[in-house]
């Protein structure tokens, strides 16, 4: 079974389009998440770990992974909606799978499905540590277009 | 139907176990959340609105929703644990009902069944404006009790 | 917080459409179910136990309480939908709260939020035993208006 | 990433005690459904078409997509588990993304993570039309083991 099939953008200007919307995200830039990866139905994004962002044990807090996770997934499915629209998550759900003991944490999200109101979307969050990953979170997520919205600074 | 079972908590040190453990969350600080209801299966979390939790439309983006509706339920199974017990959140869902715009933002976790081993919780979250509720939020949650492993600074 | 909120139906004749699809579905009279409430926003399911609907000890599958639920769910957004539109299941989370050990399953849905493209649903599953309910299931469903196609037989 | 870990079963005895089970869900048996693949960590099920188990369109209804993806996780997470266990679902989470419409549906179950207590399964689900397979449904999983209890008729 095919769980990575290929897309293409219909907007040439793609990633344009989402590297504004996430420099947008005032949350992006609090947490220190950085846009890795951007293709056609694909985002990544890492956040080198730090003190503020952690739970009782001194991981990652997994608000964190969600954090990273859904944003990835959003703009995984926003790479392959048209110029005007707006994203929206509408919900996902989370397992998570190892603690995020590390010094990286990586959301990798891609595209499952792509109809025309709403993509469902698969993120697989991994904690980097002494240069080895491991799979800590999985995520489903369900993000739906907005046409005729432009994602603009309001 | 009854969602709202009656607890009480076995460890009568229950408060300052869990104001503790919460403290040690860095993202909870770095958030600027607050623990504002702790009570036998139930805890409510606040965060007042600042730019650095937005995503690009300027509400609060959903990750900080899951980060303290996550930490409301954590916190809320935690009530009904023993001492010396660790908690561990085990995977949840999350459906986004409404924009987070507005002036604060409160997740309202409670038990639904607690078992031994797992707590099954649901979480509300509010978002206050102008002196108004909007629901945005509501999280179904598995936490796992980890006995024998008490939740201490590392 | 208002977990219930009161809706009415656009659509007079919702109460026959939705009795029509319900008696076009196989797997409802396979599972020996009835449609037992319909109302604005709300619907509730039962099944009598049979040993044809049993998992490994002798309890009702979860699967029944699955599809049960998720029926509920999809007719009571359904009962908001106008007359000439299909309803489709997006997706669902369930947690499984206690064994379905009873004589009959009964799932109560309701409409949580009630956008035009999607309505976001809860129900609660119970199971009768000795006259007495045990809430056994809870699941939380994202439900989609399909406008212009009408759910007449194919 | 690995999606794909090696397992080995601990209990020799896995596939007669996994069958056993099997043939004692009575509801397995009423949608016709068969364990095609039995191996450690991974199980397939598959149930031919029958107007019995459709939903108002005349495809199958999720409701057979979750029932047999649930057992398909259920016992891929089984075979790893001590012979003296029973298992149960925790939770699970289903999107679906295709209609369901063909001659044969399959669920393969695979695990993603698995703990002493609790087991993460994952499950896509299939529809065979023609000889070809559309992706349909795919399902994330909470399993729990219980020591101690086999899994014996009642």
């Amino acid at each position: 079974m095919n769980d990575h099939p290929r897309f293409t953008a219909s907007d040439p200007h793609y990633e344009t389009r989402i590297r504004d919307s996430f420099a947008r995200q005032g949350i992006m830039k609090h947490l220190g998440a950085r846009l890795v990866e951007l293709a056609p139905g694909h985002v990544t994004i890492q956040v080198p770990f730090r003190p503020e962002l952690t739970q009782q044990h001194n991981f990652f807090h997994a608000g964190v992974s969600a954090t990273i996770a859904d944003s990835a997934c959003g703009y995984a499915a926003y790479t392959l909606m048209p110029a005007d629209s707006s994203v929206l998550t509408v919900e996902y759900k989370m397992n998570l799978l190892a603690p995020a003991d590390g010094e990286e944490l990586i959301a990798r999200a891609r595209v499952l499905r792509s109809g025309k109101t709403l993509k469902i979307c698969a993120a697989d969050v991994l904690v980097r540590k002494n240069a080895s990953d491991v799979h800590c979170a999985t995520m489903l997520a369900t993000i739906m277009c907005l046409p005729g919205k432009p994602d603009r600074p309001r």
